[in-house]
């Protein structure tokens, strides 16, 4: 019997991206599923209805009759109040879930009895790489942030030989060298400037060399679980601060990226170290989102300190919806191999590690224990 | 005697370069000229007064004053008429004049008896590479072309091999190969995409795979004085179309740089051509300043046709202030090595064909021909 998969629209401000793209919406369909998506979806990505028709997926118009006929929801950002409320008891929804921004919608799963799937508790194992949304949409971040960066200051960022004379190369400067990072050490690179990087893991070095840019290196080593940054101590971050200032100072771009999940990002470059940078530098700050790795940092906007600019961009991943949703709809799809048998039913084995890491919401329970202690309280 | 050269700040909506930098006004003073500059003259390409003060130039807060004491003032647009009103009979002004757009410019600094060198008319000559600003200004245009196409288009330029599948490289067609779309051929190419190129100038297609581009052939030849493209005939025009709108169609993003100068530029791309480009595809029109080579373009606008964006930028050099800045200086001081002399002197050789070819108004008198007739009619 066809499963029945269901993809709205997403209405959050700002998102363009869809959950499925066409291309992936076929192989499901091919494997015997029955695919439904809302009518323009797939618009803001420049996916239109008829490339889902030609896929063999059914267009719905009205969203309530197309999520109460699911038994799978596929979304990028988590589902509105009204979108829990129109799905049926016990459905399957998958997504970015975000339960410490969205507490009470994580209740009103749970009370629907939904079972839910957040991609970004999928564990960063090597089994599960082609499900990592995170890093999926973190490279798109990491490419768009250099080219933010290049497309704002008013300089080359290659080095130009003419006959007005020989151009300096751009100083880029990367801080936090994870997914994100390494993409936008990448695209500063293919560009032709004189990069460098920092970052408190130090095994990142390696990934940093083997791009072309320069790593510099702090006496400390700080990688907690899951490959994510630790937070510094004090004393390790004056010591950071010495050297990412000077770094800093001598830089025409700063791209940062570090990020620390469900809590506010680092400060890493304050007011005073703004202040003393080039006048016409710029700053990209990619943790803008989580409060900013820069002192100054406004999320959504650009901010002018003296000469200097810092830009804080939101919802990166949207901005190159082509690709950020081709990219999401694989993750998605790969994550869906694991619930979806052979036989065209749906089953939901939780001694797999990935499912039983992922799942926030299942049976009237909040099974993820930080989000059960901020929703329910008590111990987890 | 120390010649005495003064810059003004640009004043036109939008520009934000200065004719001289610190780097060459220092220069300029070792040379033993007095250089002053209007204060606040560099601050929009991130040139700061004090950065002229240590280069021994003189800050100078009242503009009519500035000009007032000049012997030779440096621009980057033509003169505004307060401009040409406060500047001494017999003065020598150097900058880009567009004659056809300011003949009433033109007659007035005629009756103010200046010498006036327009840039854009510097010849074409391999002893004025160093001088010609036109191409330093379009391998500006061009790199940043390439960059707004890059940010505005929503999916990767590289290639991507990431866990969640392949990303292909997106398609760039660059019309027209001279200086600006050979940089937007490099940009594009850097950032890793697949990039093919069309001139009617096939003399252009060596320079075209060059750059690792490809070069798509046409069965005639058209090259006129001065190396710019002339207009083709209706014949040409039609086969020229039919191959244009096939690559057109199958490309992700189209740079078009055909201009001629002087006149409106031609139209490459029809809206019927625009109409069958992919979903989410991306045009940006050098041209868009003389009319555009996209019949949809809207000069400093971006329009949406169906799914197709087309971008027309205005002043892109100016977008780079920094280095175009720094170019166009260079181009002025080698420019300036034609007219001071060893001694210290200003001396006006009109047997070089460079000062000779460049010069708009001399003594009273409109020196170049198409200016002339333009301004006081009859035969030139």
């Amino acid at each position: 019997m066809a499963i029945k998969i269901a993809v709205p629209k997403e209405e959050a401000p700002g998102e363009r991206r869809v959950a499925l793209v066409p291309e992936v919406a076929g192989k499901l369909v091919r494997q015997g599923h029955a695919v439904a998506v809302e009518s323009g979806a797939g618009v803001g990505a420049h996916y239109l209805d008829d490339a889902y028709e030609k896929a063999g997926a059914q267009l719905v118009e009205k969203r309530t009759e197309l999520l109460g006929g699911a038994q799978i929801v596929l979304k990028v950002q988590p589902p509105t109040e009204d979108e829990i409320d129109a799905l049926p008891e016990g459905a399957v929804l998958i997504g970015f879930m975000y339960p410490h921004r969205y507490p009470e919608r994580v209740a009103k799963m749970r009370d629907k009895k939904l079972t839910v799937f957040a991609m970004e508790l999928v564990p960063r194992i090597t089994r599960a790489q082609a499900m990592d949304a995170l890093s999926s949409q973190a490279t798109v971040a990491g490419y768009k942030a250099a080219l933010i960066a290049a497309d704002t200051i008013d300089r080359f960022l290659p080095m130009l030989t003419t006959a007005a004379g020989t151009i300096r190369p751009a100083q880029v400067l990367v801080l936090g060298a994870g997914v994100a990072g390494l993409q936008a050490i990448a695209t500063a690179k293919r560009l032709g400037a004189v990069v460098s990087a920092y970052d408190v893991r130090r095994a990142a070095g390696e990934q940093v060399r083997s791009l072309g840019a320069k790593f510099l290196e702090l006496e400390i080593d700080a990688e907690a679980e899951g490959g994510y940054a630790r937070e510094l101590t004090e004393e390790e971050k004056a010591k950071e601060r010495a050297m990412v200032e000077e770094a800093i100072v001598a830089a025409d771009i700063v791209i940062t990226t570090a990020n620390i999940p469900g809590r506010r990002a680092p400060i890493l470059v304050t007011k005073e170290m703004v202040e003393r940078m080039k006048p016409g530098s710029v700053i990209v700050d990619l943790a803008a989102e989580s409060g900013g790795n820069c002192e100054v940092t406004k999320p959504g906007e650009t901010v002018q300190v003296g000469d200097v600019r810092v830009v804080g961009p939101l919802n990166l991943p949207s901005a190159l919806a082509v690709h950020a949703s081709e990219m999401y709809a694989k993750n998605l799809h790969n994550f869906l191999e694991l619930i979806l048998t052979e036989e065209g039913g749906l089953e939901l084995d939780w001694d797999d590690e990935i499912l039983a890491g992922s799942v926030l919401v299942h049976d009237g329970e909040i099974k993820h224990a930080p989000t059960r202690e901020l929703v329910e309280g008590g111990a987890a």
